[in-house]
């Protein structure tokens, strides 16, 4: 039996500016004698917390950062593994819980953030309100025929979705594509809106019909929006009915 | 042209406990005038907000809570209307956008809060990571066949998937006959999870296949998750794999 002597948080600080961080995260960053995270987590919270360690890895360095955090954690520390929104969506939770097996003097706990799916719905309006499903347009790791066939089946189960990863710089088109197969059975004129910038300088929305969507420039910095049969424009928000039979 | 005079936040604020509430959140009750909710979520908040004039309904009176809410808003006051968890899934959001058209002298704001998909992904440790969807099990508002259809298409999405409102006094039996749906293309030792009471007193969770989920004690006040092919066991939590492809 060996003993717990270190912690690691992994902690989702929401979309980036501080205020949208819960005060359970802003707490273990505070408890923390080390953060790591991706450079430009990194540099969301070092203003509020400049005294802390850092242990900083690239974007595509994820186990390294991973292993790098358990470590210090294996020596007594109080590490918080930092990702943007939550931990727990296509953030770092998974690996975490994983390898922390190797780890057992460390206490491996998950502090939930408000991921751009919720936070880019609150600039929206209303656009999830019922049943919905987040995808990932990135290839990375799932091949592009399984996120095809998921795009299918959302459309066709008259959920609302939201894409993540919508475009880079070496994924060009996708997007376009992504919309494509949702046309193949939602109307084009489908109530439809893009938040780029959550939480960050540069934050901006715009409400527009799936046919427009795939032309109308999102990018990494981009969360998408696609309303289902029950979402209306109003005034430049979208609003998803809470159901299909009409309110009592 | 009327001019802008109250304030009306819709506020989710998380899953129940003070510290998972973000500082927006916490910003938003401490600027306002009057908060008001559904009587078991102003309980969740009276305590620190003692002083703060209430508007309480019952569970099922949403639209009148909404008019009181701009009611009071459109006098000058500056109003948070709370729900727990984040007030764009399942919440308030979309009846305040909604409603909002007919009080143009009132800025509506919706302050983005961690949903139970979220909170409850943590408590169990990674099962989204991944795509994943949210479907609700009450058919108040929504046909049941319709729902039926969701879980067939999500089932074959190989989406992780969270149910929300699996089962109350007045439908039971809903979650098994769920997961007799999605069993129609799920393996029945599929890794799922339950939580309870998130935030709150009676906090527990379970990890179990999805042939055992049906039996399992889900109520009102539980959550529940449905791993999806890469999802696995790991000493009592779940965790799901970014991918399908080898991690580079």
């Amino acid at each position: 039996m060996s003993k717990i002597s270190g912690k690691l948080y992994v902690v989702g600080i929401g979309p980036g500016n501080y205020e949208n961080m819960t005060l359970r995260a802003n707490n273990a960053l505070e408890k923390s004698d080390v953060i790591a995270g991706y450079t430009l987590y990194c540099d969301l919270v070092r203003n509020r917390f400049p005294d802390k360690e850092y242990i900083e890895t690239p974007m595509l360095g994820e186990e390294k950062r991973v292993d790098l955090a358990l470590t210090e954690a294996s020596k007594g520390k109080t590490v918080s593994l930092i990702c943007s929104g939550d931990a727990g969506v296509y953030g770092m939770s998974g690996l975490a819980v994983s390898m922390a097996a190797d780890h057992e003097n460390v206490e491996v706990e998950v502090v939930p953030g408000v991921t751009a799916a919720l936070s880019g719905a609150a600039l929206l309006g209303a656009p999830l309100i019922n049943d919905f499903c987040v995808i990932s347009l990135s290839d990375r790791l799932t091949p592009f025929e399984t996120i095809e066939t998921r795009l299918r089946l959302a459309a066709k189960a008259d959920m609302s979705i939201v894409l993540y990863n919508p475009e880079s710089k070496s994924r060009k088109g996708y997007l376009k594509r992504a919309c494509e197969i949702l046309m193949e059975s939602i109307e084009p004129n489908r109530v439809c809106g893009i938040v780029w910038n959550i939480g960050r300088e540069g934050e901006k929305k715009e409400v527009m019909t799936i046919s427009e969507l795939g032309e109308a420039g999102a990018d990494m910095f981009s969360t998408i929006f696609i309303g289902s049969s029950q979402t209306t424009e109003l005034s430049g928000f979208m609003a998803t009915k809470r159901g299909y039979k009409s309110e009592v």
